[in-house]
């Protein structure tokens, strides 16, 4: 079972989660993907999950708690994928690991039976989703937590893809900045897939060409296609979002021009 | 097993003390509750303790070094409680926790062929806790480890709970704040749990009344019983602890009206 | 398995290793030595794996990514030593523990059978490391990872020990301030473990003798033997380094005057 959330390193709520599910599962493997999403980030959460998911063994349960909408009315899901499941709020948490994973099975999870009680108002992560996943860790049959619904109904939240102008060139955003400063960037590698002559823009600076690693240039800015499969910049042995001064959102142009061979 | 430390996350402490754990106790499994402690605070960690450590399984043993006095003739206790059991220095930081836990032993831990040799003089969670801790998780018992001692003689530490004054104005403060910027206060729902009409003043603010959650109120300021089962007040989609620059100590007064019926 | 880079806590980067690692190992138990080694510093991954390997349990395998050379043709290199095993770049990483650990058998990982596929250019830790740290936890022969190589190849990074000057001075330095703000320098205890009276100067200030632990003196500043077996600069109740506004790599001079018996 793997943890993603917004919850940081500090307080316990990471912990408490954890002793919920073990109650009910005391010999499930607990890993925590990540609980450094932004607050209430839940694009970024997708992204994440979009980026990770895959390599995690088959029949993986994700537990993503990015939740902005905690004791409101918005829907809790339970995903079953070919590969892997999923329990997260209906918010678009899930909206990029749907078109990844042809969902076999969705559920809108209501039965109170499988919930702390009382359910607290604010940290359903505790009293909803670590007692649901220790239940369905423990063998529980999903079917018992809810109806089916269907994927139709979800709420999705598009994912800001680059987009090509009339000119050509592609307009994009930095989606991440890991804690090296590297900027990750919405230019998708299986777009951008053909041998081509590359020129990045970011804020001022113009980046010549695609590094074949980090390596090749020290001290440099540099533009490599990074472990998620989308275009990084970065500086060797620097830090580019506080050189750059550049952080998410901020824009990013991509020239491509293919090689007449 | 649990482990509740003030080690924060980058230095190696709590990774050296589980590969201890793991010397004695192969199969354990290990919870971080929470490493996020402020250093040093030894009632924050009495707090957290007793804010999450009802949701553990039954029998789960809390190992817990936030321990200003390492090194220092303070004792290290092992209480067994009727549903868990803790190893913590003894200056306090069980005061919270034997107020639910009715304690069925507690042992002066003193025994040092349980110990690691030699015991630093600086990291007794290494040397100390998490050698008796592997221990105890492989099957020792626990009358092994010193004497046993009275529940008279440990060091307590007062929770600053809320007063009511004369006018019938509860003063409490902010005791605990989260990586949200949520503001925990020590104003408990079971002190207050009849159905009143409340103001709350915070920093020249006032809500009015208590929102059902999170939901209510986007952008405004808002107080809503939180997950600790305390007031917590939040900014929806904000950091409430910025934008009113409210830190831990802080001062809050709350005004309850019994409703006529 | 014990992981150590530097990674930090907020990416997903340790995460998804860990998902790679279950793929191949399921049952391995799996725990975070530390991810919090400053970026790309070889030299403080080498010391904190150095002063903490020995309190693993035997067999225990080191998956260490501090890879500022990712992508580059850096060698990957397994050790075996006689207690534990190692899978780090060749950078100087493993220099510390190579004088503990005799190493039994050192391989140049080069067989991409059991590498991911295809290999990022800038996440080895992913698509080298854990895969074949998963392949080793199942049950791998590690001979099946490359050819054996010589220890006289491997790259060594000279660690800063402090020297004796002329005068009998030790000069020294920071080499890792730590959660706390304290400053564990680079005194070995092995070198000064004679009975002797100590004067430690640090920017400007003097320490006369050594203290037993960090009680003895509230709020001043004293040195004391630490956990690393390393002389460490503290502040009771206070952080040293804000307090001294002292940073890693700034200087200490030690006064060793042995006792007239």
């Amino acid at each position: 079972m793997a943890l993603l959330t917004d919850f940081g390193q500090r307080d316990p709520y990471a912990g408490v989660m954890k002793g919920v599910i073990l109650q009910h599962a005391p010999h499930v493997t607990l890993v925590d993907l990540s609980h450094g999403i932004s607050p209430e980030d839940v694009l970024e959460a997708a992204f994440v999950l979009k980026g990770t998911a895959s390599y995690f063994p088959e029949k993986t349960l994700f537990v993503c708690v990015v939740d902005p909408g905690v004791g409101s009315s918005r829907r809790i899901l339970y995903v079953k994928g070919k590969h892997h499941a999923f329990l997260a709020p209906d918010n678009g948490l899930l909206s990029m690991i749907l078109k990844e994973e042809e969902p076999v099975k969705i559920i809108h999870v209501s039965n109170e039976k499988y919930f702390l009680n009382p359910v607290s108002r604010t940290f359903h992560g505790r009293d909803i989703f670590a007692s649901v996943a220790g239940y369905l860790a423990s063998g529980l049959n999903s079917s018992k937590l809810g109806q089916e619904i269907s994927r139709q109904s979800l709420v999705l939240m598009p994912f800001p893809e680059a987009v090509e102008d009339k000119e050509g060139l592609w307009n994009g955003e930095v989606i991440y900045v890991d804690h090296f400063g590297n900027l990750i960037t919405n230019f998708s590698q299986s777009l951008l897939n053909q041998k081509k002559k590359m020129n990045v823009f970011i804020k001022g600076h113009v980046i010549h060409g695609l590094a074949q690693n980090f390596q090749e240039s020290n001290g440099k800015l540099l533009a490599v296609w990074g472990s998620f499969n989308r275009l990084e910049i970065a500086v060797k042995n620097g830090n580019a979002s506080k050189i750059l001064n550049v952080a998410k959102g901020d824009k990013v142009r991509l020239e491509c021009q293919t090689f007449s061979s």
